[in-house]
């Protein structure tokens, strides 16, 4: 089978929303007149974003799955994906799994693969993904408010309690939602497409939710008081003590959206969670200054260890 | 130093014509009016694309390079890439000069990067590319006519003797525009520009002239002749034997633009070669059938032993 085989059967899939998709030097789509174009790519590497022996049906969705994530941050619709792909060795069964995963998600969210590239080397996997808001109404990062209440969607912590305990730090039972986040994160894209024109700024929650709020803080110039008996999590993970604390606060891979709006808004931001089938919960509010302040629930600041993740720590 | 300081001071530069550029969970861009958009993504790999000891800021050009001419060879205005990095560490040396040669290619073009993924891994570059033609207008493989020209731009085999060599395969005195043509290519976007509306079928040479051709054949359904001792190469490749030959015909790294046109048109083609700078050449015929035939002077087939480069060959 050659490298032109392997592409054609696995990775080549109509895209009924392009003029011309894989097979040319360049896929051709056509952008909706009158909207924006988001654009955002991600880079997985096999030890560092998921281990060498992870189901590739699964790799192929979480790789799919944290690109949606940004698109629904943004508040935008994914409508195009393209898939870079560097393979150790041509094993069809790891890939057919992996295109599996990857084109059943697309396929969830209306959106088409429309160009990659394959090619022989450390297992990396690089998607950039584009999707569209009405022109000037994304959710950006810059457009926190004081007196903003300070929202999380779903739960945190989960993903990052399974990845303590596969690497052997986290010695108890853990509830199967907890791999299932890990392995199989759902991007909260309608979620973001109700916040439109609702929700201030917004951001995914992928490094750790203090260290990810932290950028929506230095980007508008203002400052959040959390409680942090109020972040969202699995019954399992409460009270469980400093390292699950670490885990829900700052532990990353949760791909929950944080987002900011005004306090007056907060019965329709339950009502847009609640029409995009996700429970939200209101985490702190924006002060004037700057910073992150993590209380308890006596009020007294709280200081983590490290608030999110580094790829160079 | 931590990643995102990494980051911001070497991969962010003002995105002038970008909406929001690095720096959110996606840029946003606003796509112009009656334009498709075309959209190209190359990952590069040490080892495979690139020596380890090449030189940080040819590689820089190089990884932006093999992407422009994807735009070159739909006759595409190139206008925005995003840049996804895995580092096996953090050498702030190695990525000011991989910044310097990435952003000066961009600056040349009027591109903006507008986005990006930095991480701990196996070098790796992975790279997208936007651009855009007027609607419907694009230069596609699938549009050779029997009775074409077959063209193809500037000099083939110089980047694949320069390879040659470096394998030590080669025991000759090279010039120095062949491993200049290896490690710094000139993309042919004004030559793909300025041949919209006036070629038929085209695409960039990347993997070898004649398994390139070939997949303009298969996707139009046609077939070619094409005289071997036509192919433009460099003076001191020419008559070094089959090694050599092998090089201009199937080498790959060529970075040059293959295209069709009506016969009617040769002088127009000559015209807009001048126009663009860069040498074009008339190298054979679209035929009736299927299948490429290269023949020598004599008007006799020659089989290549190979036709391009098969990454996992």
């Amino acid at each position: 089978m050659t490298e032109f085989e392997l592409i054609r059967r696995h990775f080549t899939r109509p895209a009924p929303n392009a003029v011309l998709g894989v097979g040319d030097d360049a896929a051709i789509v056509r952008p909706t007149p009158g909207c924006d174009l988001h654009v955002s790519t991600d880079m997985l590497v096999e030890g560092r974003h998921f281990f060498a022996d992870v189901d590739p049906e699964a790799l192929g969705h979480k790789a799919l799955a944290v690109n949606l994530s940004d698109m629904a941050a943004m508040g935008a619709t994914p409508r195009w994906v393209t898939l870079a792909l560097a393979l150790p060795q041509l094993d069809e069964a790891w890939a057919q799994a992996f295109a599996r995963g990857f084109f059943e998600l697309a396929a969830a969210h209306g959106v088409s693969v429309i160009g990659g590239d394959t090619t022989r080397g450390p297992l990396t996997i690089s998607v950039t993904i584009f999707g569209e808001t009405p022109q000037g109404k994304a959710l950006r990062r810059d457009a926190a408010n004081v007196g903003d209440d300070v929202w999380v969607s779903g739960e945190l912590g989960l993903a990052a309690a399974a990845l303590q305990q596969k690497l052997g730090k986290l010695p108890m039972v853990l509830p199967d939602a907890c791999l299932q986040k890990l392995e199989r994160p759902q991007p909260r894209v309608a979620l973001g497409q109700a916040l439109l024109g609702l929700a201030h700024a917004a951001l995914d929650v992928s490094d750790g939710f203090a260290a990810d709020l932290s950028h929506i803080l230095a980007r508008s110039g203002v400052a959040a008081d959390v409680w942090l008996d109020a972040l969202p999590t699995h019954a399992a993970l409460l009270a469980q003590g400093d390292v699950l604390r670490a885990c829900i606060a700052a532990g990353g891979d949760d791909y929950e959206l944080c987002f900011t709006a005004a306090a007056a808004d907060e019965a329709a931001i339950v009502a847009a969670g609640q029409a995009a089938g996700v429970a939200v919960t209101k985490v702190g509010r924006i002060v004037a200054g700057q910073g992150l302040r993590l209380l308890d629930a006596a009020g007294a600041v709280v200081q983590l260890e490290r608030l999110g993740y580094d790829h160079f720590a």
